[in-house]
């Protein structure tokens, strides 16, 4: 099942996708795809009505609405950090010897076309493919990948934009390079665990003005999905429909040489298989 | 104007508080103190009914019910690492020269008097009286400390619990080390600013089992909490109801000669002049 949310923001309403063209309205059911739709069972709740529905015929054409992030604002996001072997290495940091752990502001979480904007100042802007996991329900100290596995509700396609100028060089710690509005366009769809065969081996890419930059695949992780949410488990407790956005391949601007900055009027657009596409139109400061 | 929330978790109700017997209920009016309630303009319009209802004597006595935090989970908890200039010589870093900013879930925000519990696994444990600031609206690229001011609803005590070898040993990154559950006790009430004659001269304190730990002044803050407020604003959109936990003056476990760490059974207390004060027993791991 493929999970969306579609509407003005502020104003979505939860759907199911079922093809480019169609979706299943869910709005009759569920108030949102939100921490109390994932803390109740929501999944497994709309799963026979999206059956039944399609078999029904009583489907809707997507009509231009707007696609926005196939999960509500979250109570928090992490991140985890130089995650790919070959990453680390291109922004020439060493591999991680247990998972590196940073946040953004929920606020950050926008639909996969929303436009990018520029934070004021920015110099140093740049993309990052990313595995998104969202938690299915409350929990803390897991004790194995197979408990962890349990509390995925599902995978998301994220763009985990990074502003190395604010992250870097402005004292201490990465949130101020991660923080900025539009910084994490998640979406278009919440794909469950059983439509992903292997999510340890999906491709991904990412080109912007339609030259590729980032070509990776999950296989290359350091700390698979499984592992990072039995570890972060232990230091926090997880809610449901938290996102965790899990660290990208290689070829991120900063890893250019020369390094290769986001401007105004660029177009990023990136995928993952099974987790659909995104667009993003880079735009100037408020 | 002092604002409190009351009751069991997940089930507290917004009161005013008159003095130490006796509060307004204000639940008839509100539905909480939360994001809705800071951004709908609801501490101006609760301010005259509670004046009118304390003249008019009604008012309900505190019968043992618990003292939750003052506002409900929020959008984001923001931290400003190393704030004090003599808190940043103890701990054997420099003083920054622009602030350090690191986050905490918004589920470690528990009350004042609720238990704090170590983390499995914790071995430093650590303490930080702070001023919190709550955000009044959304908001961001504040242009001066004056528009700074107009955007804080008001201030909070908090206790910015932290394990220190989680912060410090595990990996890059402070957030592991700030994040369980409980971390962040708040209140016992949200005061707003009319109500601070001047939230630069507020003496502040804590200690551990009766012996005085930590003794300062907000007056000794590296940058104050106007600053503070246009600073972020520059990186990320604020948005009503979010907390800042300002940072700790002197007298932290790790800055001790020898380190002390807080153990099961011991008693927390601290308070910040015209905040209120707080007070935690330290429980053993779930």
């Amino acid at each position: 099942m493929k999970l969306m949310r579609i509407g003005a923001p502020g104003a979505e309403k939860p759907v199911a996708y079922v093809d480019d063209e169609t979706y299943v309205d869910l709005s009759d059911l569920v108030r949102d795809i939100d921490e109390e739709f994932f803390g109740s069972g929501g999944i497994e709740r709309v799963r026979p009505v999206v059956a039944e529905r399609v078999a029904a015929g009583r489907v809707s054409s997507f009509a231009g609405e707007r696609v926005a992030a196939p999960i509500a604002r979250p109570h928090q996001v992490l991140c985890i950090g130089l995650n790919y072997r070959d990453h680390a290495a291109e922004t020439g940091q060493e591999v991680p010897s247990e998972p590196i752990l940073f946040t953004k502001p929920p606020n950050t979480v926008v639909g996969p076309y929303d436009d990018v904007r520029l934070p004021r100042g920015a110099t140093k802007t740049d993309w990052e493919v990313e595995l998104g996991i969202v938690i299915g329900r409350r929990t803390s100290y897991l004790e194995s990948v197979e408990e962890a596995r349990d509390a995925i509700a599902g995978w998301v396609l994220v763009n985990d934009v990074s502003e190395r100028a604010f992250q870097m060089e402005r004292g201490g710690q990465w949130s101020k390079g991660k923080s900025a509005e539009t910084f994490n366009p998640t979406g278009p769809w919440l794909v469950t665990p059983d439509e992903v065969v292997d999510v340890l081996a999906l491709d991904m890419w990412l080109d912007v003005n339609g030259v590729r930059r980032q070509t990776g695949t999950t296989s290359t992780m350091v700390f698979d999905p499984y592992e990072i949410v039995r570890y972060l488990s232990q230091f926090l407790v997880l809610e449901p429909g938290d996102l965790i956005d899990t660290g990208t391949p290689p070829g991120v601007g900063m890893g250019l040489r020369p390094q290769v900055w986001l401007q105004e009027g660029d177009v990023i657009e990136l995928g993952i298989e099974g987790l659909g596409q995104q667009r993003q139109r880079v735009v100037g400061p408020r």
